[in-house]
């Protein structure tokens, strides 16, 4: 990592340069964002408005809180970055944005999650099959921003972003079937995989439409969709930790909260497969029926302890900075003047920069 | 209509036409539609090959019954009809049947219907979730195989169908609304707007793609889109008739059985409109729980009566005429030589058939 990574002062600087890129991005996306959403049948359109925090349930206007914005800020940064003029990736970005959140619509039927950004998540308000049709209409729509968009480089992107999207839906399936093997039967291995189909394929994705837009060749294109990846993994693992050790009154879930439902997060595997005495007691308390009982608490304290006992969280950190350390690589060769590469750099340090 | 679709030896000849395009477009369009879902991540394209109908549920090969492929024929029969290559639509004609399949995956999810095609669906065999993610993959595949396409229409195709799935979510959220509604709470109008989102859009877009490979301008491409919208209408206002009046043998359902579940298709809706006593009737009956009771059989039979009493068997078969003839007149727009028009009247005339 270079310096300005290692230095306080750097951070603190890089700190304010991430927030006034999402800042940008989100008023350079948004407006495109409103227009396509805007073009969807109103039944739909209702479900998707309320999604992103821009209605209510009841269709009066909200303030809006669509989360961080970070995929679309990566495609811009990326054409920035490598020379490109941002404005004519807005498009894109809009997409990838269309894309992450009709991904989140269907996960949170499928996995019957119910709150969402502090709200009661979409299904729960319109109901399943809105929730799974306007799911589908904003893949459509992201195509479709696509599809229409003059670029010379918008067939190639929308030929990266379906394979993202088939790629994200193969890390939807083993994420769901992880949930239901016993905790000794899940690798390492397999959950690694499930993280990058999951989180880090689309980051990539949004990294290397960036370099598309900017017109660069097919071996930039690629570093830039690595640097994504390496990223969104070592994003997943520090999200991972917080998971299990974040401080309640930041993540605003209880204490240990993923160790109460037995959510088999990397460090969690990690910790089972490391054969201590203490991945035994984890296992045992794994298998165990989750939450509701008056011991949670107290079971996910011991089981915490246990993840660190086993080496999960010195595992976790260790292997999201040696991803971080891939993720520099594969931005230096995609962009090796480091003044051009900063802005990647600070949104890659922001997202990961929670355990601190 | 011209003599070909009224005289009875036209109609035999038209039917061994209809039979060998759909056959032929079946041998052009199976491998690459094979070849595409075998780049389906692995989970999912064990979900979509037996949705198909080329694997059982165990993964072991099947013989496939994936249906009449009508789509891709309309694609294939409507490039040749505008002087151009059909072998140059495979990759559109295969994407089009990818969206028609992807919605059928999904709208069995939301309609929790047990049975397609003589089989368990996709979502009995393999659980909601799975069903829900194979049709989203194959939703990005159908637009993958455009943007990697690298025939000059791909693009504007691409656009065309993704607009067409968002009407197609539109018209499967109507659809489940109207099913919720009492008989008396609704139209005509929004029934015909129901059918034509949910049947007619991907008809026309089928005939329009086709129209657009075949490299014509946007006056032909949205004639075609209207002569297989109508064509769709037809189609539908046909099937509900059969849904209630069809004989049992060739149905494969019990007599009545849309009347059993109170379906409120187009025949039913536009019986209740009808400010008939029989219409009152009808609704009386409507307004009784559906199925299950010991004077089921006989109930669905009186509905029958009632319908045809208060006039909806003889409107939708005059509705369906009148919408074949503006499909024709659609189709002279666009094809102005009769003989080249052939294989899509052939086509539009098989769809509809099944009235005489």
């Amino acid at each position: 990592m270079t310096d300005t990574t290692t230095d306080m002062a750097g951070k603190t600087a890089e700190g304010c340069e991430a927030a006034e890129i999402l800042a940008s991005a989100r008023a350079y996306v948004d407006p495109e964002l409103r227009r396509a959403i805007d073009t969807l049948p109103g039944s739909l359109r209702r479900v998707a408005l309320y999604h992103f925090g821009w209605e209510r349930a009841d269709g009066t206007p909200a303030s809006g809180h669509a989360g961080k914005a970070i995929r679309p800020a990566l495609v811009l940064t990326a054409v920035r970055a490598l020379g490109g003029e941002p404005a004519l990736a807005v498009r894109a970005a809009a997409a990838v944005e269309l894309v992450h959140n009709f991904t989140l619509l269907h996960d949170d039927v499928m996995d019957r999650d119910t709150t969402r950004r502090h709200r009661p998540t979409a299904w729960t308000v319109f109901g399943a099959a809105d929730a799974i049709l306007a799911g589908d209409a904003m893949q459509a729509l992201a195509q479709r921003l696509l599809a229409e968009d003059p670029h010379p480089g918008a067939s190639v992107a929308a030929a990266r972003l379906a394979a993202c999207v088939m790629e994200l839906c193969a890390g939807q399936h083993t994420d769901c079937a992880l949930e239901h093997r016993g905790p000794d039967e899940v690798t390492l291995d397999e959950c690694l995989a499930m993280a990058e189909a999951k989180t880090g394929a689309l980051l990539g994705c949004a990294c290397a439409l960036g370099a598309v837009y900017a017109g660069v060749g097919r071996e930039e294109i690629d570093a830039l969709d690595g640097f994504g990846r390496e990223a969104g993994l070592a994003f997943q693992l520090i999200d991972d930790v917080i998971g299990i050790w974040g401080d309640p009154e930041h993540t605003g879930k209880p204490a240990g909260a993923d160790l109460a439902v037995r959510k088999k997060s990397l460090p969690v595997v990690a910790a089972l497969a490391s054969g201590t005495p203490a991945a035994a007691e984890l296992a045992e308390l794994y298998g165990r029926p989750p939450g509701g009982t008056e011991g949670g608490a107290e079971n996910a304290a011991r089981a915490a302890r246990a993840v660190e006992s086993a080496g999960g969280r010195d595992w976790a950190q260790t292997h999201a900075a040696d991803r971080m350390s891939r993720a520099m690589g594969q931005l230096a060769r995609a962009v090796p003047d480091p003044e051009a590469a900063g802005g990647l750099l600070a949104l890659a340090e922001f997202v990961t920069r929670r355990t601190h």
